[in-house]
């Protein structure tokens, strides 16, 4: 079993390191661990934020446990160039395209979100974003029109295969959890959300005993305010995935604990926290690690079929916590390593 | 003086009739209110959401006061038929390029947002949407692929000039409050975006008191929960505005007290609720007016420069409110009628 290990850039290195530490301390005989470049430190050592030879570890290994990407020194570099990239390209050329983003307020840290407590403690909600399609990939470019102006243009799609795909993910996710889907568009105004929607209606069939609702986008991100516990399983595009499991994690109010997968097809995935790689507290060993360890955890779990491995860090991750082992994002004062070895300790 | 009432459908009616009693009982001389038909009920009349002569009468007055559209048993329509036709197609053919959304917590309301009160409290924020480009207005479809797959999609884009005019409409607002413009974008993935980013640093520099900074929409719909007080003025495209704006709203708790303009150069707009159609409560005498008739307030004020009428209407709601007048949306049990006499009343 072999794990690529994307730290990144900002505290993605500080992070991944006490991941792996974990994944270390855990001494599974078959595990292999392959570091690969990524983001803008790729850039600077290789010329590319995603080099040919991270994307044949990436080919290579079962799963990947990355950091996180972004530098805002390389703003001013062509898109392609840009740590993004990494991410983005990393979905594309290996067909992660189910994006699941849990939230859930931790029981004892309700005091961190900024919803009232009451409206908080109903968060129990998971975002499955489509990852492979939707503006993000379509053909774009800035262009001059015949009189002159500049504008810049992004094509919107999405193909029937593509929603079914992932409406199969959406469905599946609420059989497993409490059979309600909701999914997110805006077909009141785009055809590409009518298809979206045509789709999951007919998709729907194969899963009778979920119930299906549909909401608009903006409906959503008003409902995530106003009533997020009504929400089970969400499923969505690229875009409206982006933004509103952004406003749901925020939601839980410790981002700093909270973890995603991007899957592919099968048991290959991507793991990374949810958080960015926070420039403005890197290399100072403040970031809290958590949030990586717990998708570390999901790796285990979702790729490598180790359910029992991946519920001891999670315990040894409550178990830091209910002792009081906190990072700065939560209130408390711990730092980075104080963090990795109080996980660590109660492996 | 004219003054095109479009009170649409579902709720629509019932508050705008309140508006008008309010608008009539300032018992201006030289006022004339003229009604049109749009949504469902102009489609149902006249096979149409939005018909000629809806806009002709539009044409002919120098701002709208417009209820709601949306109609479910629409939704089985060809989209160019379906009420929310009208909305964008006023918006369109009226030039009505800039939506301006503000959020702030009524005082005394405080327990009605989900957010805690120490976060609510701050939120005094102003959205510039841009009303009439972005994918909204670009071509779609939905078409077979050569290999036989349906897609649907929708070209997003901004011109030059597009984005100059609402960029100056965020400057400009900016510079009537507190100097703060926060562009709101997704530039590290659109051409869209990066155009509008461009353009927006270019005509700040006609605005050196700004402070001007840009955020990524994901980030800002996070930084909404977590710190709504740090925005004062945002500007951003017709997408993003539509997300974004409804999430604020959201979270000042008080939906039924909010109201919107939409702009065309010069002083003629459009004033709305930014309540839906709410077919749920329609007809039963529920629905909170409160929110018409403080769009006919911004009315006066915007397009047709009566402030001191303004000034009333919004003192006798205030009045109103303080005096335990609330409809059921505030937790109380004023019904729309009642709400509309305690307005009028106070005038
Ligand atoms: C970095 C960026 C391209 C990315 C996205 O928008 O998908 C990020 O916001 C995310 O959600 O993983
Ligand atoms: C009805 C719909 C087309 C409209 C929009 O998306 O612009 C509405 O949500 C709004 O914000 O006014």
């Amino acid at each position: 079993m072999r794990i690529a290990v994307f730290a990144g850039d900002g505290i993605g290195p500080e992070v991944t390191e006490q991941a792996v530490r974990v994944l270390e301390k855990l001494g599974l005989d078959s595990l292999e661990l392959v570091e690969g470049d990524v983001g803008g430190m790729a850039y600077r050592k290789h010329g590319h934020p995603l080099p040919p030879q991270t994307l044949e570890t990436a080919r290579s290994a079962d799963a990947i446990l990355f950091g996180a990407v972004g530098d805002f020194s390389c703003d001013h570099l062509e898109r392609h160039l840009r740590p993004e990239q990494a991410i983005l390209g990393l979905r594309k050329e290996l067909g992660l395209f189910a994006n699941l983003r849990p939230a859930r307020v931790f029981p004892g840290l309700e005091e961190l979100t900024t919803l009232r407590e009451e409206v908080a403690r109903e968060i129990d909600l998971l975002i499955v974003r489509e990852l492979n399609g939707d503006v993000y990939f379509g053909e774009k470019g800035i262009r001059t029109l015949p009189d002159g102006r500049r504008q810049g243009w992004d094509m919107m799609s999405y193909a029937e295969d593509e929603v079914r795909r992932i409406a199969h993910s959406g469905f599946t996710a609420a059989m497993g959890r409490s059979k309600k889907l909701c999914s997110v568009d805006k077909a009141n105004v785009l055809e590409t959300s009518q298809l979206w929607r045509d789709v999951v209606i007919e998709v729907s069939k194969e899963y009778p005993e979920v119930e299906l609702s549909h909401m608009y986008v903006d409906n959503a991100a008003m409902q995530l305010v106003k009533n997020p516990g009504q929400f089970d399983v969400i499923v969505t595009g690229n875009l409206f995935g982006d933004i509103l499991s952004d406003q749901a994690s925020m939601c839980v109010g410790s981002i700093g604990l909270l973890a995603s997968a991007s899957l592919a097809e099968g048991t290959y995935g991507l793991y990374e926290p949810i958080h960015g790689s926070a420039p403005d507290i890197a290399g100072k060993g403040l970031a809290n690690p958590m949030a990586t360890i717990l998708s570390a955890a999901m790796l285990l779990r979702h790729s490598l079929g180790l359910e029992e491995q991946a519920v001891r860090i999670e315990n040894a991750v409550a178990g830091a916590l209910s002792a009081g082992v906190k990072g700065g994002d939560l209130g408390g004062s711990a730092g980075t390593r104080q963090i990795g070895d109080a996980v660590v300790e109660r492996l």
